[in-house]
């Protein structure tokens, strides 16, 4: 069994309206040093097999088919072992 | 200047239905492996001073007051000096 993280960003030339919105607020309360927010995604799942080479290609495809939009998205991962 | 990167999840004891919804797809695409798909946030920005304990502090508010929702969510974030 591998427990895997995944973060997904937008790519960095594309804007984040979702992000300068909160950063709005932020100037709001008083927080005056934050700057270029950007959200984009957190990811964790198990994949239940006992083989990495499967557990990567399976992950690979479920973030590239379904957890990211590949156009403009990328997206990064960790697997580890778990018992 | 430092680069915060924070990760928010759902605490574990809260449904997570859209990471159930996403694992269905999943299944129909032949992912037959994958379990416990939890969907969170990761939320990266700078922030614009050179004292660390100020950077942490209004790191920790944003997450905290605007970020996150405290009651049902838990945060975590490093920090990073860059030049």
């Amino acid at each position: 069994m591998y427990k895997a993280k995944v973060v997904i960003t937008r790519r960095s030339s594309i804007l984040d309206p979702q992000g300068k919105a909160v950063e709005i607020g932020a100037m709001h309360l008083g927080l005056k040093n934050i700057r270029n927010t950007r959200i984009g995604k957190y990811i964790e799942f198990d994949v239940d097999t006992t083989d990495r080479t499967t557990a990567e290609k399976e992950v690979n495809n479920y973030c590239d088919k379904l957890l990211s939009n590949p156009i403009m998205e990328d997206f990064d991962f960790t697997l580890e072992e778990v018992k």
